[in-house]
């Protein structure tokens, strides 16, 4: 098969200010960058909006990068130039990717990605699933990674419905770690239970404080991985026996965490906090993200992101707002090939 | 001189509840208890009113006693009975003292202390100051070695100019490490500058935010101890350079810790505890304990915790309330022997 011609101007999500508003995030014409040595050029196919990229456009992210940007931290789609002789081999080859920190994302028709952030994918993959590839299964094993080096005997985590929750759920059942999964909606329990999850609570049950600290202290859990922060981190906390560490991933409450100090004090408990990028940049090379990310893959369905929508770059609004609404029934990805038209 | 004669009861305040009611601390009258084999009976001259013993009677300390029960954790008077033959050469003696995490305190007549718990006063220490030799030097010392053994090259404190923010401000001078003092009313400022601080801020400014990240990032501060919690952990940690940590000791403000969930997640930074008592477990015995409340007799005029009342055990609601409501002005002792009478 022969590709299309590498147009000079493309489609592509551009954020003028970090205010959260719908008009600061809108679809403009900009010219198709051109891959220097060691980056390749991508013709995106779908990249998902994750909890991080909302973080990001609202400027509440770890990096702010200069306005206005393309947000989008990863996706898929084909190569289609490479800026180095490295690069050729993946020229026409579909790959996940992974946008790099201090530039352009991945919410436009074209991208240039450094080649240590593009991964090959299997045929039988989909665009969809291969866009959500690196962020939550590098996320969920980096997190089993830190328990197992600690030697965390028994782990709990906040947000468990969510795509990288039940990443972390399927994984702890696998390596068989006691975990305990902490819902906010009485019907997200079922997802989890579904996944053969034994220990699910929701926060919104009358007796869910004495209940998690009933189960924390029968199973010994010294680690949770809290995703929601707000009152929930101390309520975590204050379930913990003496020793316990809360590490906090994310901010979904969008409030502060609010914690007894006595737990600080009298019980020998912390709070600290786990970024993906940090952990990458100190942690591993081209080779072991390849191997990690090939063994995700290998993982299959266990792994899979479940997917709610497919929308076009003009629908950003309705795209951000639904992915902001309700997480448990899948990931929202733009398709950057999608021509939106008018209808934004 | 002859000792005067040991009576069969004792005035002693009486907790009977952990509300904080005024009316579940009152004075009774109670059988003078006796020595067992390895302690000693001493008849209370001065005792403290700590943060830790305001905490314990509102319920809120890391341990719970059984009620009713006498408070109060440290204090000073003479030995006048022993309970072995260990004990005998300290009859007659002044001496320090701090009660049993697990039985009655100092609030009282007298009291049954165990014998590693007594250190013998010099003459030149009045009663007074004698009382207040264990907990904050033992704070003060343990938090710098901390910092020490960890390696960090600035510190920062808030509640600075209460006892142990003077002590640990003076501490940190004669080390010559630098060290960010924290006050929360303006005029507490003269009170660390008269002590030789360099930079003491009150979070009352309205620049207060900008000019603590200011400092934190000029002298790289590292570790910062929050005896006060609520907003204020949040504000230091927000402050602090990437990898910085926030130790708590108290809770002066009586409010949840409330922290960005950014700072953990992006920025490396952590929130732990630090309780004496729990440190004293597991790192010293009787021996390193008088070698280190010794030392910290000679240190003299450095570690003297500023009074402002003695009180007699009648007067409880008044004590608690004076000591709860204002740190700067020094401490307020009871003084047992001083006969209430029907004044409360």
């Amino acid at each position: 098969m022969s590709a299309p011609p590498i147009p000079q101007t493309m489609r592509a999500l551009v954020l003028t200010a970090y205010d959260g508003r719908p008009e600061s995030l809108r679809v403009q014409s900009r010219p198709v960058p051109r891959p220097g040595p060691g980056q390749v050029l991508v013709r995106l196919a779908a990249s998902p909006i994750n909890p991080s990229d909302l973080m990001f456009v609202r400027g509440r992210y770890g990096v702010r990068k200069s306005l206005p940007v393309v947000p989008g931290f990863e996706g898929s789609g084909t190569v289609v130039a490479a800026g180095g002789v490295a690069g050729r081999l993946l020229v026409g080859r579909r790959v996940a990717c992974l946008a790099p920190l201090d530039g352009e994302g991945l919410w436009a028709e074209y991208a240039v990605v450094p080649l240590p952030q593009c991964l090959p994918l299997r045929a039988r993959m989909s665009d969809e699933q291969g866009s959500t590839l690196f962020i939550n299964p590098l996320t969920a094993w980096a997190l089993l990674d830190r328990a197992r080096q600690e030697g965390h005997g028994a782990l709990a985590q906040t947000a468990a419905a969510s795509a990288l929750g039940r990443m972390l759920a399927t994984l702890a059942r696998r390596r068989g770690l006691p975990m305990v999964h902490v819902v906010r909606r009485p019907e997200q329990v079922q997802v989890l239970r579904a996944l053969g999850a034994e220990h699910v609570l929701s926060s919104a049950e009358p007796e869910f404080d004495e209940r998690l600290r009933l189960l924390f202290h029968e199973l010994r859990v010294t680690l949770a991985f809290d995703a929601v922060g707000g009152h929930l981190t101390g309520r975590l906390l204050s379930a913990m026996p003496d020793g316990g560490t809360v590490t906090v991933y994310g901010a979904l409450a969008e409030q502060e965490c609010r914690i007894d100090p006595g737990d600080f004090i009298f019980h020998d408990k912390k709070v600290d906090g786990f970024w993906l990028a940090r952990w990458g940049r100190g942690r591993f090379g081209r080779e072991q993200l390849r191997a990690l990310v090939g063994a995700a893959t290998l993982m299959g369905k266990a792994l899979e992101t479940p997917l709610r929508a497919s929308l076009p770059l003009e629908s950003a609004g309705e795209a951000l707002r639904i992915a902001s609404s309700d997480m448990t029934s899948g990931k929202v990805l733009f398709a950057p090939s999608l021509d939106g038209g008018a209808q934004s």
